[in-house]
């Protein structure tokens, strides 16, 4: 291991493309904690600098990390090079690591790279899609190109934002020559770097999930989800008939109630209940929720303090501190089975999956028998009124209200009193 | 215990704020009889007097009494005092006791009324609300304050109406002297009384819950809950992995089907049915009702010869002869959590609940889907049809049908004919 | 046994009554084979020529019979005296048994008809209805009356399509004397043949469900169920706590998960998935079908590659390839409880039953949360949106949509953060 190596965690950014989810995504928990802890729970350096923004400083310092650390405050969201300006004095001269706080990768990836012994080491990974591209010389990275169109990529691989250089003030040094506001300063800084310095290519196979949109938090989750195992906390209570399958980790003072069944991975949150009759798969419930009576929760995200009842949640993201009334359902799935759209800032985008549920913002509520298509977005603290069929967005704060005709006659049939004729078919 | 005390009980009232429920209040039936029947079980009495009106005295006249009992009609529902000078001679020189028909109290505490040695005795229960309250001097109960202004209380002790006195025909003829129609005669009387002659004051802190509204019958229901039992009538069939905890009682001829849950208090009326995967909750269920497969009841009453299947009743009041289709709900929170009010004769009155589902009246009918507002009442014989969301009281033999819209197009995006890929996720 | 009988089975008929179903009557699948296959299963004859229609005739072909089988075209569905006509060289001078493919009959009917020893032989049913009658002489049958008026009926029994005639070249010819195109040429043809031959009336009693219009595959189902027995096939996965009561029939590589109740009479087809926590009752479910979690599948048909999840489907008839979102209802049972109309081809007709659901052609998708009124038809292919309340027909090819209004207002009364005190309830 070389020595005092220091872990730049760039959580600095806004995340505004996460609406309507609310916790910046460098805080957005999984597990109930937030990603990076999970990223660099294995990382043997000698310390960390968290470069924060001037609202999550105070949250970030308040966690308890395994390695000493200290936090840097970025005053603007201004990317990832204004975010290594910010904390230049601290990393001069020393080896560094530059970790994105919004990628879930191997916690084993960072140790690869910095067992390398060239100057500087990048990992990449064979995926499609508008990434930046690593460009080799031979064996040999030296550079990355952004988002190129399709075709034009320089090689399979995409950039992994898990970059070890060997002297930090090198790279602050190209980001100052530079001097720009544009986008990808850190890129083009490391591209000049590896023009003059030698790198290690690190070849990586592992999970990478970004949390760039609102969906993606199903697929970090899931990323998290590899090589979660079967734990029961303390004070669990199992009750009659539940069938447990697979890795479920289920926290402290959990109580799991009858005829219900859980299929792995999963994580439940302490104190959280989980009702009768129902059906959990491949989902992950924050803590202090209650998951009652008869619901369905598959392949989704649900936070803390959620509230379900007789619903179907079904590839949705509920940030926390949600309601859901019986018989509201969060549909997954076009009825022509096609992909499905969505808006992010005011622009449809595909979002690659055929199943995708709602996302929702912490503090909604929505009413009994509403129905949610797939891939609308609900705002913090928005009210979805009951029997509503809501296809479009929901701006945060909104009540939205069924606005129903109905004929009211007078009613000239009368039931029947009795129907001991129906009674035999039971 | 005194010889020859006659209990009077008025039962001759309307009733009605009790709407939408069409039974009358002396009638309201729980574990199959009127709530007075339970009041006066343990009635050490030498015989009873009902004042009962035209329509109930039939009914009450064919109950079985474990006391001496005859009814007197009062002709019109003109108040307590006036009923009791409908049975005059029946009580003239007889100590009585004078009960109200609609207020569930302990059993108990007639006895202890008539165990006093003082010329009257009047029990009081430390309550705030629109009661009437009991002025005293030193300990010595002097008085009964209709429904003072909150903060102008005589007292903490409201007024239970289980008032002793030695002489019958003393409170006759002070209601004779007043000589007024007003609805406070009784209370002015006993006032009278009390000036003349000593009253003990009878401490009460058991239960009390007046049916006055018809949410009322689910605190009454609670009432009578105390100190319920667990019981299994004959020819009851329980099939595998059915769950009962608690204080159950199951009358005669019930079937309960596969997994489902009962939480007790509850009562199962005889020859009721509970389908499969139910989950039933601190209810009353009436006789020959049928809670098919999939139902959530919980805090609710349900009366004789009721059809549920996929349902949520959640805290309300079903009278009988009621249908639900499959999926309707009764919702009972609002989406704020606050506080459920609703409309008493045309007053928005508040219910002093934030759960508080629906109110439904003999031989109504709910459609498929349906979705029914905390707080909402349905008139007798009424029908709401599938779909609807129903924000608003319904009158009786009403015919409430939706009137939405659709656009019908051509379907130009045909279904998948297989979904082989989606089998993988089962 | 008589020698050489071939058996002709009239199946070149049209059935435009059975829409919105899709799939020839003389095609659809019970079990997985059609109807006329379970009714010809026991046939002891020595040949039997199928009379097809030009799209049907490969698909039949394809079938294995216990018999020597050939089929011939007829071109146009000009009824049953064209069909025989059609294969007039195959049976001259033969004995023979007309079938009509589209009863439910029992299968040993067949054997007690070719038994007789006269010319030929008729079996009656005692039934009322629009069908054709029987006339007696004495003992003797001597013709069908074709639809008489109620009252004008010669006899109790109705005509059962499965004649013998021990020589078919004398069918032939009375057809060809009659040369009209009218519907009822074949009754006539008999008709005569009966007044020139003795013919043996055999009585019958045992099922007999015609399939004309689609709610009668309901009746065509519970027909075919007479008989059935528990059968579990190969590789069948039959999980914790479920419940299989009376004669289900289950094919090769059927799943049922827990907590799930089966009652038969039930038939599921191969490769099917039954999901936790549902109840099927009285039901068929074909091939390569998912029944998901928490659905009501009582007293229907389902064929094959249909998914259900948290569905109601009661007496409902669903044709194959059809998706039902979550919460989406089949309403069975009409709010008066009264009698369901349906209309045929633009005229209302009454269908005889209470409880009748909806009826599905292939390829329709039904979103969440919709409701489907008693009676209703949906064409296939079509569409039917979430939320919907469908009380009419819907033709095929549709995509039907819920155009409903909303109010969206500031939200000025945010949920509160969290429930504690609810939490004590649960």
């Amino acid at each position: 291991m070389k020595k005092d190596i220091t872990l730049i965690v760039l959580a600095g950014g806004e995340g505004k493309r996460l609406w309507p989810l609310t916790t910046n995504k460098a805080l957005f928990p999984f597990f109930g904690l937030p990603l990076f802890t999970h990223t660099i729970a294995d990382a043997r350096v000698a310390k960390m600098i968290i470069v924060t923004n001037p609202v999550n400083d105070e949250i970030i310092r308040s966690y308890k990390f395994p390695i000493p650390t200290s936090t840097v405050i970025q005053k603007e969201p201004k990317g990832m090079a204004d975010g290594l300006l910010s904390c230049r004095e601290a990393i001069a001269h020393s080896p560094i690591v530059v970790m994105s706080v919004d990628d879930a990768i191997d916690s084993e990836l960072l140790s690869h790279v910095i067992s390398t012994d060239t100057f500087g080491a990048i990992p990449g990974l064979k995926r499609s899609g508008p990434f930046g591209y690593i460009k080799f010389k031979g064996d040999r990275p030296i550079g990355i190109v952004e988002k190129p169109k399709e075709g034009d990529e320089p090689s399979p691989y995409i950039n992994i934002v898990c970059h070890y250089i060997s002297d930090g003030s090198e790279l602050i040094s190209e980001i100052e020559k530079i001097n720009s506001s544009a986008d990808d300063v850190y890129e083009k800084a490391l591209t000049n770097l590896m023009a003059r310095h030698e790198f290690a290519f690190v070849p990586y196979e592992g999970v990478f999930a970004p949390l760039k949109y609102p969906w993606q938090v199903l697929s970090v989750m899931n990323a998290l989800f590899d090589g979660l195992e079967y734990h029961k906390g303390k004070n669990v209570t199992i009750k009659k008939n539940v069938i447990i399958e697979g890795a479920v980790y289920i926290e402290d003072n959990v109580k799991i109630y009858e005829n219900t069944k859980i299929v792995g991975p999963c994580y439940i949150g302490k104190n959280t209940i989980i009702g009768n009759n129902s059906i959990i798969r491949e989902s992950h419930i924050g803590a202090d929720s209650v998951i009652g009576f008869n619901c369905d929760v598959t392949r989704s995200y649900i936070g803390d303090n959620c509230w379900l009842h007789m619903n179907y949640v079904g590839d949705s993201v509920l940030e926390k501190n949600i309601s859901m009334g019986g018989g509201a359902k969060l549909a997954n799935l076009r009825l022509d089975d096609g992909e499905i759209a969505t808006l992010v800032q005011d622009k449809k985008i595909s979002t690659g999956r055929n199943k995708l549920g709602a996302m929702i913002g912490a503090g909604a509520r929505v009413g009994v028998n509403a129905s949610i298509m797939p891939g609308v977005k609900i705002g913090a603290n928005s009210f979805v009124g009951s029997g509503i069929v809501l296809s479009a967005d929901l701006p945060e704060d909104s009540f939205c209200l069924l606005d129903s005709k109905m004929v009211i006659k007078k009613n000239t049939r009368p039931a029947p009193a009795k129907r001991e004729d129906f009674r035999k078919h039971i």
